[in-house]
């Protein structure tokens, strides 16, 4: 009954060997379930000398990824090589071949999803990207399909694994940054370069691409409002404790009721009380709210060689049950022209604001006063219980604000931090009311 | 660009209400999103005079549910009315005359789905039941579709919104178990004759679904063990919160190494550490671990018309995208003519036992030798802290069991009945370890 298709992969790296392991374990299970067999006919790779697990099928590589496109047994194109550039050219060409792709690339949908959204439309062909945002939870598909007839109203996302854990460990076994990022790349949590886990663009291309599927235009990651966890401080974690809270590297995408689209990636204090919080090691969660859903909360393991090949075999199956088919070809294609991200300016949070002050009499006095001529509200004023060098001149004093749009605070806090009695930029991370 | 399909509705309660106002609300975003429309074109009520929220499309309205599925201009049929007579005869006419169904109807599909799914073969038509299991959440979807490429080892659920809040209200209010439902009937969390809720068999219907679909055999319903909460009472409630469990309905999933499944549905103890145990109220979660993807949870609105309907509109636009196309139809099909259900004796987990036992000395030395002599080891015994009445002649005597089979438990059971200085049958929870 079942019909057979061919796979050609490009890369047969952590993802590609975990998807071909997956593939010949469960190969019976996923034909009986789907009515298709799908067959990995050609692979790409870097380095035909590098050394691969047993019994990997070395007579399909080649190290020239137009051949893989190129042979007239591949049906579907599966690109796991990562990066922006000789992806780029891989998909495109695959799409031109009229050959459904399969990838997890969030950096390059992210960034250069426009033309290849388009190509896939003009071509007919489809891009399925499950494995791109949150490793083995199956986030695409549920806003996509699942939540096909509601208006998104928001996604709070912890879709980066590496920060999360080094967050963690900066919460419960109060390491610095640097020890707890060295680690993660002892366990292999985090990569020899760490650089887009920890500087928030990993979590933020992701959320690029969920408000694309939400609200259907292409987003320019320029103008969206992305900070990492590189700066967090062991004394803002201990205050987010005390005040009742943690500090997670959160995705917030949130619709307004004017059409605005809120998109932004920063660490964040939310309430100790949040499912969210209990999100730990390199878990990922994603808390949806549909106007006909309500609320919904998906968890599970956002990176890893098999929970990302759980959802690439996944995909494949998808795109092969449609090659089976007849012209039934589901990809994605954004459906407004434009939309409009809301200026980060124009968000609005309450605040944990923290000023490096003079020890003296007065300084709350004076920051309260500027704060006040801006009409922004003060929840609470804390100093920390035990200062570590008691008789130094200098201590941390920190502000919790009242709900105010980002703008006004920074223009605020450039008036505190010219006061005398401040000496240094202050240190401000949002406060997360998730509704 | 986008083409438009008919949709026939049977049945216009709270579902059916639902499901059109989401289908008016976001007309324009679902097709926009979809690339096809749909329009309502007949519904089937059974009394015309009931009155209607305003603005219901009552000139489509017949008593006739044979005219819908005949219209001409109806090509998806949509299952409302529930129940598994009638409705079985609207779903299987409209599969004969190959017009896809979107169901809600778990008890239609647990109870006749061999029938039902073996036509929908027959007809290459395809019935989509995303609303029978867990309300607004893709459950079906995600064990159906992204995780297609996995074994499934296990789906542990709070799927029955019912159970969960009076079982919520008895722990945290301490209030009866008939306090407790006649406080969920007056808010509209319970229905007038609640005894599918209850008596555990809704959420045992839902769970042979999600087995049906994860190992892919048709489960008779009359192999399967089915416990509901009538006869939870206080004191086992506050044991459970002495010794850091909590009680939840519970249905277990499991396949066992050799292929067997487990499947069962009771009220059992969980870790009051586990994410499972802080699903409240009407909401439901479904743990699903996958041998690929690992641990995952999905949680979120279990009932209600609006998340029910956003599964139902889901549906709708999967099955009119199958429609606008062709012959794509990917409806679930049972890929084994048959598997092994685990007989409920075979089964083994901890337990909790409370004997109702005379207040005399020995009668722990009594009861521990009959458990040592049936080889079950003893993890704990407890006492109530406060008895009610210190000079009664009985007492409530816990004890807390290792792992065993539950066929050898209640042989054992029989046995300490028929001692003396035990006065009632003995009250029995599993603990569950939720790996």
């Amino acid at each position: 009954m079942s019909k057979t298709l061919g796979l050609g992969l490009a890369g047969f790296g952590t993802v590609g060997t975990g998807v071909w392991e997956t593939l010949q374990r469960n190969a019976e299970l996923i034909s009986d379930r789907s009515e298709v067999r799908v067959d990995i006919k050609r692979i790409a790779v870097r380095d035909m000398s590098k050394s691969r697990p047993e019994g990997a099928p070395t007579e399909l590589f080649t190290t020239d990824w137009q051949e893989v496109v190129a042979d007239d047994s591949v049906d579907i194109v599966v690109e796991l090589i990562g990066g922006t550039t000789t992806a780029f050219d891989i998909v495109a060409a695959a799409l031109k071949a009229k050959k459904p792709v399969v990838t997890g690339n969030k950096a390059l949908l992210a960034e250069r999803g426009q033309e290849l959204f388009a190509l896939s439309h003009e071509m007919n062909t489809p891009i399925h990207f499950e494995a791109a945002v949150a490793g083995g939870i199956p986030i695409i598909k549920t806003v996509q399909d699942s939540f096909v007839g509601n208006r998104i109203q928001s996604m709070v996302g912890i879709i980066n694994g590496t920060s999360n854990y080094i967050l963690e460990r900066m919460t419960d076994a109060g390491l610095g940054y640097e020890e707890a990022l060295t680690e993660a790349q002892q366990l292999g949590y985090a990569e020899a370069d760490p650089t887009l886990d920890v500087n928030g663009w990993d979590a933020a291309h992701k959320a690029i691409l969920l408000a694309t599927l939400a609200y259907g235009f292409i987003i320019d990651p320029e103008k969206v409002y992305v900070r990492g966890i590189e700066r967090v401080r062991g004394i803002d974690i201990d205050f987010a404790k005390r005040l009742g809270f943690v500090v997670k590297l959160l995705c917030v995408v949130h619709e307004h009721p004017d059409g605005t689209i809120e998109l932004r990636t920063q660490p964040s204090f939310i309430p100790q009380s949040h499912v969210l919080s209990s999100v730990n090691g390199v878990f990922n969660a994603v808390a949806v709210r549909g106007d006909a859903a309500g609320e919904s909360l998906f968890y599970g393991r956002g990176a890893g060689k098999d929970p990302t090949a759980s959802s690439v075999v996944a995909d494949i199956v998808e795109a092969a049950r449609g090659e089976a088919h007849d012209g039934s070809h589901r990809g994605f294609l954004p459906y407004q022209d434009s939309g409009h991200v809301m200026a980060i300016e124009d968000t609005e949070t309450p605040y944990y604001v923290r000023f490096d002050v003079t020890d003296e009499t007065g300084v709350i006095a004076k920051i309260a006063a500027v704060l006040a001529d801006a009409g922004i509200g003060i929840a609470g004023t804390h100093s920390p219980v035990n200062a570590e060098e008691p008789d130094a001149d200098f201590v941390d004093m920190v502000f919790q604000l009242h709900t105010c749009k980002f703008g006004l605070l920074k223009e605020t806090l450039k008036k505190i931090e010219a006061l005398n009695c401040v000496n240094s930029r202050p240190v401000v991370f949002r406060i997360e009311s998730l509704g």
